[in-house]
This record gives structure tokens, sequence and C-alpha cells, in this order.
């Protein structure tokens, strides 16, 4: 299941500087440009308790074409991580510290959700809804690796909240009153 | 942009009677095996006045392993088609008759979102949160072709309301309390 | 059955002013990309009745990197759309009016070949030679989408007669005299 | 350019008195089914003078699933491999003995054809219509490989003429008469 | 990069008892199903200290079509994970605990190897030999990321010494004596 | 089993002149390009007389993004391609004279091999160690061709003992002593 077109060489380390991002000739390539260290530690917490770390060939540039990539996830107690959708790629979730609820949504609406603990994987299939939330009594660390250089993301509330979506058709879409979804959209306003 | 494997042979019409669904053996195949008329007229509508009929390799085997697949749907006067995602496929859609608002949301959470009429075309990346809406004064018909021979459709309020994810996690994630959670979840309830 | 890489971002608008065509930023990207409305009429009508529009990335960019394009397909009373083969798609076609005899034909030399009507779909492997002819009393339209931003066309009499192949080559292959073939190539030369 | 989807095993020799032609255990398999002896002579050679022998899973079952497959064309003086499409593979022609000449045409009709000599090497995009034409003294040979394990072969001759396809139809994509249509069926009617 | 064909549905559980692994019935999946555990702790050390616990669809039936797989990695210290390749699938490598020396080799024969160390990450394209020791003052263990579901591994010594190649071609491709070569044979010989 | 992106145009000759290697306008593309010519006679034979000529896009430019390219190996008597891995391609070798023993090895270490003489072809699966050497009493040539258009090398004595890598994790990979390693180490550094 292939989100990435096949690569035409070893790797291709994309030359920042250059307008197109052609590949760096490979004597400017170091072991460094295959190593990132970017994950020793959580990333910057929201408010609502949740940190990520996101690697992708912008910032770990031996990735770019190798079809990969991947997301460092801290939660404090009881923070989520909220119902999203990668576009373009499947996920697995490595369990690196903590008790994690996790789950998605199939293309029938039935959930596959379970806790998960230290050692752990689940799979989430790509393009479908999926979620975690920390269930555990410490903060929760995850690592989530991608079958894409640029899996995307996004969340569905804000997406569909926080987007400038014409609000009839989310009324329609959520059986909400027209004050119901004003409140939502300017929660999720981005 | 691929979403199914690459053929193996100039077609395979499944073998519905076969448990592994095989191709059939080719002198059993006929031009009919390559047409759909399913989509001559609208499906059922349901109450919202929403009605689509599904092309794929079951109903119309001349489909199995072409990645390509479609979808008619109809809209009465207002109604819509709620934002969803297709896991598996990119989507262009063909305006036949009327007007409708459509638009998706890319992963920074910014609408391209506008009024197409007849004869106009509309492309959904892959993955990404889409919807439409008859803004016009008479019934709306459009043709929907994807790239994949199952694209897989998620529903964003019925996966997320109506699937049984933990009640925590919704409430954490729209801002909702207990209470506006469980009215949602009676709606989407499948 | 993938006719394109697969799409490393939620999509690429071409910047023409770019020599290497990069991705516009996304700042300036807007709904209309996404939009063709260039589809709204028939194209120019040839000689012999047969008019197409073609959309591509290079007259709507929303397509570049989707992995899928389209063509709208006019046809006056009797008018044909001669055998020709598509190298890097298959086809959907959708009757939007009128009566097509339409078909293809396998690697076997056998031909699958029907009148469909409006609101049929008939579909075409991937690189297998296809035709259609308007059998009906009035103007036909079809709308053809491909799985490919790119799918290609071979119209097989001017590939072969208007080319410049070998007149000897020719003579053997189609069994024609020196002076059949020479009437051939001048009746396709382009 | 891959025709074919990626594999999922080091090899996959198919069980071929299994219905569903699953894989052979690894135990069953030898260094024989990795090679073939098929094409150490020539094929039988057609009245015209030109001779094929294809190898594909069904001969040679170590390709299954590799994405490869191969032909070993010979021509007796003058003898033509007539323009024909491989709807799923590139291919690549090396002249193993005598001068060819070959070529093929693209979607602007323009032709692209040379004559080639031994040890040289022609290659002729996916989907396109190319041909070869024995134009030296004594026979030749040529060794063709793909990059699909089912490449699929469309003769333009035969397809068109020998397959079916309604006369009016053909009169107006050829320009030629009810008479000489008729003819044409004649000489490629399989 | 991909390495496995795209899916064509949401998941496909293997039914183990069918003979052609077809998909279980949506019915009978479970969350299960998408969650392995047998990674919480090291797998059964070898006597050089290395131990691995290998996750792909006969294990963990939920990354079946998906494309991706994993193996979890523990090291003794000093103990090696010797040069190898993986045939069909990048890797990513996340360390959990330790320090370990990795790196990999590219096709003009350069090394790019580094001390990596809790949290960091580093990646290895596709098919290139590469390895990993600890060089910490106590247990290592990593998690390895592909993206195939079943990306193969040829450990490069005992490929070559203990598969049965003919001596005098390892005699001259690695410069040994016959004795010597012997002597490797017996060590790998498997 | 695909190693390259889909092409996104008939053919694509790389203007190299231009930085980011654009695709050159068509009117300046000739039959040639799509022509190798330097396959005619052997490389330059090595000491070990092993000589190679490979056709990839940078000498052969009618192979850009065709997914396909091809190596002439020629072997004195009793040479050897030494134990080698492609990353990117699987390999379907012919032999076009001579007498060649071949083979590879698969993941669970088991070696397919055979002598394999004039007409006969042998495929090696993509990523997996192969090597041939000629068993002959007269020089024997070879034609591989691959199913990408830059499938890399990796020979496997050079990449091990002549790229760098740590003594101390050869010494435990291959059981030979520091002497014995540093001995390998100035027989294979490049």
């Amino acid at each position: 299941m292939a989100s990435d077109p096949d690569p035409l060489q070893d790797f291709c380390i994309p030359n920042l500087k250059s307008p197109n991002k052609s590949c760096k000739n490979s004597t400017a390539v170091t072991a460094e440009d295959f190593v990132f260290s970017g994950g020793k530690s959580a990333g910057t917490f929201s408010e609502s308790g949740f940190a990520t770390v996101a690697a992708n060939p912008s910032n770990f540039p031996g990735l770019n074409t190798l079809g990969m990539s991947f997301v460092r996830a801290d939660f404090k107690e009881g923070a989520i991580n909220p119902p999203h959708v990668h576009p373009r790629a499947a996920e697995m979730v490595y369990v690196v510290q903590g008790r994690v609820y996790a789950g998605f949504v199939d293309s029938a609406n039935r959930v596959y959700a379970k806790v998960i603990e230290e050692g752990e994987v689940m799979v989430f299939p790509r393009g479908l809804v999926h979620f975690q939330m920390n269930v555990g009594k410490r903060r929760a660390t995850v690592f989530g690796c991608f079958n894409s250089q640029n899996p995307g993301t996004q969340k569905m509330a804000a997406s569909i909240f926080g987007s400038g979506i014409k609000e009839e058709l989310l009324e329609k879409a959520f059986g909400l009153t027209s004050k119901e979804i004003r409140r939502m959209k300017r929660m999720f306003d981005s």
C-alpha cells in the first residue's frame, strides 16, 4: 500500500538553497542527514496537554524520497489526540510509555478501539479517522511511523468547524442550530 | 496518484461464484460486463433529499482491477452531501444539472469552495474532507469519478458521533458537554 | 491500476512562470484552481462532426499530481471518435446525452461493443484500442474520465499512416499496395 | 514507470494445480523455476517470416510477481513485426543479430525510427505504437524485455480490422469504402 | 517510495483457515486484530546477545495490505545486528533505550554511520546494506518500522557463506583461499 | 512489481544543460535519443577479467521516466560478477554467448543457482544477492535488463569491507580476527 512514488536513487538530500529542491551532490551528504534528534524530548504542549514533534523531509532531509516519516506525540494525563485523518499514509503507533486508548473508525462507521500499553503497537489504515487519549496516571509517549514522507493531517473538528465551510451546510450536516454552529466555529477558528 | 495496484491483464471480470473471486474465463465475458446502467436514474432519496448510486466491481464487474469507479449523486433543493473523506481516491465531480456549492478543506484547515454549475468540474484531492450542497432552485445531479475501484467513504459526523468512540474523548475533541455529545450520538447512531 | 505516481502533498498548483513548474505557494492558491469551466459547452467541431475539450494540468491546474483528468466529447449525428489508445490510463465514459455505439478490443482481438445511452457508463481498460460513434438522431455528448493526469492519445489511423513510418513496412502490415498506402498517407498526413 | 504491483515476497512460483494460483511452498521451488530455455532457438515462423517466443509466468514461473517478462523475435529477410501496442509495459529491444528498422510513434503522431544493429538497444515507451522490419541480408534476432509480467500485445491491423468493429465506423475512421473495409476484414479476420 | 501495492479496502484481516487467505468478513474483525502485544518484551537472545521480535501479517493480522510492518530489536552490551539488506522496504529505526552505532552503505561503497541515542531516529534506504551495534554500557532496544508488510531480510555473511554458492566463486569474490572459504562456510552454514 | 514511479508523458529526454533536468522540448528530440550503441562491444576489462557497460538515463536519455535500464557484461574465462544486490530492481539476464554459472540467494539463505547457456534467461528478484561466473571455455557475454531506470548496485565484499564500517562490528559479523578484517579492508578499499 504505497503512498509515495518509488525512489530513483539511493537517497536524495534536498538542496534547500536550490529553488527546485534538487538533490545535493553526494559528496556534501553526511551521516547527520539520515539522523533526526528532534524527537529526544517532547514538543511544546498545547493548553490541553498534547505535544507533537513531526519529522519530515524539511527537518529530517534523509527521509526525502524514502516514503516514510514519523511523529512523536506526548500526552499529559487525560490529554487527547483528537479524531483526525492522514490522507496519504497508514500509521503504526508504538507506545513508548503510558497507557493510551486508541482506535480508528472504518468506512462502515464501526470503531476499533482499545487501551494499549508500553511496548504495544496499533495500526491505523490509510485515510481513516483515528484518535488517542491518555488513560493512564502519568504522561504517555507514542512513536507513530507513516508510509509516506508527507502523510498530511486533517483534524476533524478544526477542518470542519474552523475552515469557513458555509454555516447552512454545517447545520444540516450536524443537526445543529445556527447558534450552536457559530459557537463551534469560534472554538475552532484558526 | 495511484490508489490501486497496476493491472496484470487486460481485464478481470470477477467470478462471483468462486470463493476467491478469480477472473472469469474470457470466453464468458461480454460487452455487458463493461457497461453500467444503474446510474440512468437517481437512487433512493434520504429524508434529507440526497440520493446516490455507487458503481464498483460488485455491481459493475468491468471495473475490477482497472483502478476506477464512480458515483451518481442527486440533490433535492437545499440537500447536502455532508463533509466526508474517501480514504483511497481523488474525486473529480462533473455537474450534470443544477447549481452546487462544493469544496474541500486542506491539511492547513483552509477551505476551497465555490458554486459550480452544469458542465463544470471540480476536483477533490485524495483523503481530504469535502462536501456539496444544492444551492439552485431545482434538483441537482452530479457524476463523481474516482481513481480507485473502491475509494471508501467516511462521513465525518456519522463516523465520529455514530461509531461508539468514548464520550470523554469526544467531549474534549469538540468542546461539548456530556449532554451535547449524547444528543449527537443519538442523532448519528447507526 | 495506477498510472501516475502517488502525491507528496495535498495538491500542487503548478507555478507556470517557473521554468521547473514548481508548486505555487499555498497562499496564492484559490478555489478557482480546482474548478474547470471550459467543458460547459462543446469544443470546436471537426469537419467530420467531432469535438473535444480536454482538461489536464495545463488548463486545469488543480489536477496536477492528483492522477486524474477528463475529456468532454461531442458528436454530431453519425460522427465518430476513431479507434485510439490512451497509453497511460483507463477511461470511464458517462453518456451525458444521446446514443453512442462504444467499445474496445482486447489483446486477443476480440471486440466488446454496445450502444450506450444517456446515464450509462462504459469502461475501457488502459492501453487498449477503443472507439465511439453517435448512432442516435441528435447530438451526443460524453464525459470521459481518466486515471492519469496526462493519459496521452494515439489515434490509430493517424499514428500509423500520418507519422512517416516506412511505406514498405506499412504495405506488409496492412496487405495494401504501394499506391493504396500512399493514398492513406495523404489522408492522414499531419 | 511501473506496470505491475510491488511484490510481497522474494518470489511466488505459481502452484498451477491450485485453482487460485497460490504460491508454491518454497521447499518445492528449484533453480529451474527461475531459468527459461525456450528462447534458445526461434519460434515457429509465420508465412510472412516472423517468429516469436514469449516468456511470461505461465511458461517461466519465476517471473511471477517480479514485474518483468520478455520475448525473442526472429525475422527472415524483409519480415516485419507489424505496428502494435503493449498496453501495460515499456519495452527495451536488444539486437542479437542482424539489422532492423525499428521505431515508435508518439501521441503527436511523430515517428522515431532508425536502423539498429547487433548490440544496439532501442526503447519503446509504454502504450505507444511501435514496429520492426528486418532490413539486413540475413535473419535478424532481437531480445525484447518488458517491465510487466504480462505486457499484453495489440496488433493494430488485426485489432482494428479483425475484431468485428462496425464497418461504418471503420469506413469513417480510415476514409475507405465499404468494399475496401470488407477486404481488410477478410485479410485480418481471426 | 512504495514497496507494496495500494490497498483495495479499509483493511483485510487474513482468514487463516482459508487456503487462499481471503479477507475475513468484517463482522468477525475486532480491535485486537489491529494491536500487537508481542513486542512488549525482548525476543529470545542469540548466543551473541541479539534478539528480535518481528511483526508481520502472519502474527499481526491488521498489517495485511497496509504496507507497513516492524521489528523490535534488543542488544546486550556489545551485540550487533550484522550487515543486512531488506529487499522490499526502507527502514526507520527509533532508539527506545541505549546507545547504538548504526549506519548504511550506499551504491558508491560509502558508509553513513553514527552513534544514535535514546529518542533519536535513523533511516536506511531500501535495499542497501545496514547494521547496528550496541556501543553503550547497558542493553539497547530499538523499534524499526518498514514501509512494506513483508520487507524480507538478507544477512550478508549468512547469505553469502551459508547458502551453498560455489566455493570457487566465493574465493574469487573475497580474495580468500579455499581453506578460508571453507571455514567461513562452516561458520554460517544454516 | 514497480521500481519507479509511473510516467506522466510519452517520454522525457532530460535537458542536460538545465540545472533541474527538465524534459527537452519534443521538437529537439530525435530517434537517436531512444537508441544506445555503447553496448556493441565489451566495456573495459578489470584485472580479474570482468567488464560492464551500463545504460541509464545519463548515457541513454530515452530511458528517462520509462522504468527500465540495462547492462552488458562480459566475462573472460573463469571471471566472476561477484555477489551483489540491486536495491531498486529485479533483473532478467539473457546469455548472448558462453556458459555462465548464475544464481541468487533468498531471504532464507537458500541459493538458486544453475549453469545457463546461450539463449537462456535467468531472473533475479529485486534486492536479493546474486552472482555469475563464466564456467565455459571462451568469453561469455550477457545482457541484463532491469525494471528501474536506476537500479543501483551494491557489491557485497566492497560495500562491507571497503566502506569504512567499524572493524569491531565486522569482526563480530564475520567471525574474523582483527588482522583478517584489516586484510579484507585493504583488499576492497576504494
